[in-house]
This record gives C-alpha cells, structure tokens and sequence, in this order.
C-alpha cells in the first residue's frame, strides 16, 4: 500500500483516484482555491459538481490551505493542474517534497521556462525543484484518456514516460488496474510533445467537420487526409526536439489525436472556424461560454517553436502547423488554405 | 487529352469520371451485367441510382455486352470490381487489351489465386495478363476516400502506387485536380496491404461503439487504444508481407482507417457485435439487409495469412487480429477478448 498525493481536483486528478482507490492505497486528493466548491460537494458525497461523477468515497479531500497536510507521508504526487498554472501551483508544492518521491504530471502542452524558452511540462517541474531535489524523477502521461471513462472503467490504455524506466514502472505498479493499462516508456519528450501537438492539429480536423456546414456535404475524406499530415508533421517535429517516432504513432500522439479529433473542445473550435466564423469571433465565443480550448495556445507555441528549430536549420516546414496559425492568429481563410495544403502535400 | 475506360459502375468507379471528366479526358464507363439499371438511368441523364450522384454529362456509358467497344483505345483502364469479382471480370477485359495499356485498381481486399494462395488484388490481376502482356503495369490506388466525396469536390488526398513510378505519375497526371490530389509511391505491397487491412480492424473501432449501448457510457478511450493497436499490427503485418511501414502510417493506413472507423459498413457490423448480438446473428442481420461487410472477409484472409507467416516463422503473434477472427469466426465473446487484448499490449 502506498501513499498518492494528486494535486487539482479537475476532472483527470479526481478521475485518477478511481484505479488508485481500486488498488486498495491512501488517496489525497487536493483543490485550489479554484476547487473549494468541488472539495465541499466531495466531501459531503456528492457528485464531482463540474464532471458530475461520484469519486470513491475512501479518497480524503483536501482544501487549498492544508496543502501540507495533503503532501505529507505521500511516496508519489501526481499534478493535475492546468498547463498556464501549472509552474506557479508546483512553486506552493516544492516545499513539501522530500527526497524520496516520485511526480507524474498529466497536464498537456507547452509553457515558457523563467529563460522565456518554450519548454514541455515536466521541464517546468524539474527547473523548480531546490537543488538537493534535482534528482526527483518526473513522470510524463500521455494517451488517449477522458477522465470520465476512467470513472466509468472504460478500457484504458496510457502512457507513463520517465527517463527512469524504473520510476515509470513503480507508478504502472501501484495505478495499473485490469482496465486503466499502463504502458511504460522511456521517451518523456515524444510523449509530451505528442500530446500537446495533438490539441493544435485536433483544430485541423476541426475545420474539416465544420466544411460540411458551408459545402453542404461531409468532408471526411479532407479529415482523414489531415489527420496523415498531421502525424507526420508531428514526427517531424518530435524528432527534432529529439523524441521517437514511436511516441507519435502511438498513445500519445495518433491514439489521442484519434479521440480527440472525435469530439471535444480543440475540434470544436475548429469546427466553428471551418464552418466559416472568423477566428477572432470563433475565440471570443468560447471564451464568452468559458470554453478553455487547448490547441489555441498550442499552435502558437508549436508555430514559434518550429519557426525557432527552422532557423536552427534542424526543421522543414510544417505547412499545415503554419496554415493553422495563420488561419487562427493572423485570421487567413481556412478552406483555401487547407485545399493548398493538401495540394501541396502531394506534390 | 487521353480516353480511360473504367470498369464498373458502381459508387466508386462512377465517382472517378468527375476528376477524370475536368480534366478534359474522354471518359468511358462500363457496368456489369449487374449494372444495367444504372447504365440505363446514366444515359437518360438521371442520377445513379444507387449512389445518388448525377455524373458528367461528358462521359460514354457502355453495357455489359459493349465491353470491347468500351476498351477499345483506351490507354488508361482502372478495374472497380468489387474484390470478390475482380479476376472474373478482368478475364473478360484480357482480350481486349494491349501493349501500351496502364491499369489501376481501386478494389481493396485480398482473393486467393489459381494455385489457392492468398495474394493481393494487383497479383491477381498481373496473373492473367497473358504472356506477351504481363509487362503492363498495374496500379494500387488506396487512401481515404469516400467516393461521393468525391463527385461532390470534398478535397481528398489519395496514394497511386506502382513498381514502375513513371506509371503512377502518368496516372497522376490524367487524374489529379485541385480536389482530387495524388500522391505516388512505389509501395504497392504496402499500400495494398493496409487498404484491406483497415477493413478488418474497423470492425474491432466499431465494437468500441457498440460497448457503449451495453454498459450506458462511451468507450472512446477504448477505441482510440484499438486504433494505436490497429496501426501497429498493420505495420507488422506489412513488413514481413515485404511493404513499408509508411504506407500504414499514410493515407492507405491510418488515413483510411481513420475515415472508415468513424462510419462505414464494417463499423457497423462491429457496432452491433460490441452492443451484445453474436456474429452469426450480426452477420446474418447484414446479409438480410444487403449490405457488403469487406472488412468480414479481410479478417479471415488477414488471420490466415498471418497464420501462414507465423508458422514460416517471419511474424509475431497479432492478438488484436486474432481476437477478431475469434470474435467473428468461432463467436467468442467480444468485451471480454477486447478487454484483454488492451491489458496484454501493456505487458
């Protein structure tokens, strides 16, 4: 038995007390000032109020100020916080850390390092940690995973990346359950830029589904071949950053892209745009229903970073990356611009 | 301007004049003794009957008894047959071919040939070219492609591949518009392999769908982890049948799977054996109903073959594969199976 510590009460760290509660551990489950009304309904035994599940009742519940409490005695931590918080939620953490433990993150894209680099997740995690904590090994989570069918166990099959293989398989150790599969890996850079990449190109098949509202008819075929561009420009781009190929024709990147080209916010966003709104609105309209969408942000970090490795000369051009960014920040027409680059693409 | 001669009439064989016909080619269609109705419907300038597309008023329709005035100088012939009567069709064809010929085939499966081997449809056409005609190069077109996406102008990537690239890119160059784009390759094996492959494991998406009407919650997660485990048996698979790993990671893999696991026939068939029908029952429901399932076959074709190779030694198990013919062939039960099949891939 051992003792979990997930940091966001979210839908995925809330989701992730399921398989840990089923593996008969201690599950702390802590909330931001963000989660108080979350933490309240919990602990009364109420559904989750945002994701509407009901959590094991044997987690305990945490509100922001016990922090320390809710790290205390705990083997492993797992940060489910948002990817723009994340940083800033790990600093209140760090403190309570000891040498011992072992930190996975299941939050998805990219940030700027205090050097104002762009950098992947568990590389803001590791430049906070104190110098005697250096070594703490931080595990990257990827794959195609919605937090409710966690709670619903669905099958599941997920990625735990560290460059400590073993440190991956002590976390498939006590979280692997007979429907929440953990696959292990060493390739935490293939993972996590699969899995932020994923949300920036789930807005091209977007666009695609959206085509059909001003065409009449469906574009599925225009979907499919997007989704080809898009693992292969993901390979180039996780390559360049010195990741496997193996990651993208994988969980994280064709497996998550697959569901999330399905459904969820980044398609949607798309969809409005393909459909034939203007981004600026598009944006506007899912920041008035409150909508986070991940890929926005994603693409222009995807689009400074390739622009960064092509003056480094160690990357071709990402036309469908670089379409995405114009259509969404520079406000280019989105149908021509993805007929071009399919066009492109075959010649 | 060249004059291509299409044999069949059905959705896809009709949806090819479109491209065809823009580029200013004469285009000649010509139906089996099956599709009399539609050369009759075609001619009096009514849609296709079955399919619903009304086709260029260009194109020169022929019957089936018209078959060498249909051939007659043709440079271009592209076979549209479904692949259970490929060979039988292309027999009658033989005759009327000649030296300076090219054919392309769009049908997708695989057929046993004369010595009751289990080949690849390009095969079975190059074994009945007679002596002085078996340098004609044949052509395997894969890819995603709905084909009334294609009459309606949806902008569709697909893959031409031949042994002989200068023939690939001579169909390119009669056939590609600024829709209809074509990438050539020289993976016939590879391309050939995948199209009849994804078939097979579209069924296995499907039952993901399907799992969501017996347990009241979706398995998305599921599906997308059989699509990672779906691409990665297809590379296997292709390989040791001697084809690269980028046609399955292209358009006649991933792309054409992508399109087929979010609808089609062979989604459906799966659909209806994950939500708890046993696949004699299926089957039989879809048989009522007249509709074709490629993907039932693909599985047994796949499974043997695999078999075949396993046996010589050259391939690893495929449990994803075998877990569907399992399911399909001997009725095993489908959650179940599915379920370890994940669990096992993360050993």
């Amino acid at each position: 038995m051992s003792q979990i510590t997930i940091i966001g009460a979210g839908a995925m760290g809330s989701a992730l007390t399921v398989p840990l509660v089923a593996n008969g551990h201690i599950v702390k489950l802590w909330g931001t000032e963000l989660d108080n009304q979350i933490i309240n309904d919990l602990k009364e035994g109420k559904e989750h109020p945002k994701h509407k599940h009901i959590l094991p009742s044997k987690i305990q519940m945490f509100y922001a100020h016990e922090l320390q409490e809710a790290v205390e005695g705990s083997e492993y931590i797992i940060m489910a916080i948002t990817s723009d918080a994340l940083g800033k939620v790990f600093d209140r953490v760090v403190p309570y850390l000891h040498s011992n433990i072992t930190i996975a993150t299941v939050s998805k894209g990219f940030d700027y390092n205090k050097q104002d680099e762009i950098v992947i997740l568990p590389q803001i995690l590791k430049e906070r940690l104190p110098l005697g904590l250096k070594h703490i090994p931080i595990v990257a989570v990827g794959g195609p995973c919605k937090a409710n069918e966690v709670v619903y166990q669905s099958p599941t099959n997920v990625v735990y990346a560290c460059e400590d293989i073993f440190k991956a398989k002590d976390f498939k150790r006590i979280i692997q359950t007979d429907v929440y599969n953990v696959k292990v890996d060493v390739d935490v850079i293939g993972t996590e830029v699969a899995v932020a990449m994923k949300n920036a190109y789930a807005v091209a098949l977007g666009f695609a589904e959206g085509f059909k509202d001003i065409a009449g008819y469906s574009h599925n075929n225009t979907k499919s071949a997007l989704f080809v561009v898009a693992v292969e420009e993901m390979i180039v781009l996780v390559k360049a950053l010195g990741g496997e190929t193996r990651s993208v024709i994988g969980l994280p990147g064709i497996g998550d892209l697959e569901v999330t080209g399905e459904a969820g916010r980044n398609r949607l966003l798309g969809e409005v745009i393909g459909g034939g709104m203007n981004s600026v609105d598009a944006l506007q309209k899912m920041k008035d229903q409150d909508i986070t969408v991940e890929g926005y942000p994603a693409i222009e970090f995807g689009y400074k970073l390739s622009k960064q490795l092509q003056r480094e000369g160690t990357l071709d051009a990402l036309p469908l990356l670089e379409a995405l960014y114009q259509i969404l920040y520079n406000n280019k027409p989105c149908y021509q611009s993805i007929k071009e680059v399919l066009q492109q693409w075959c010649f």
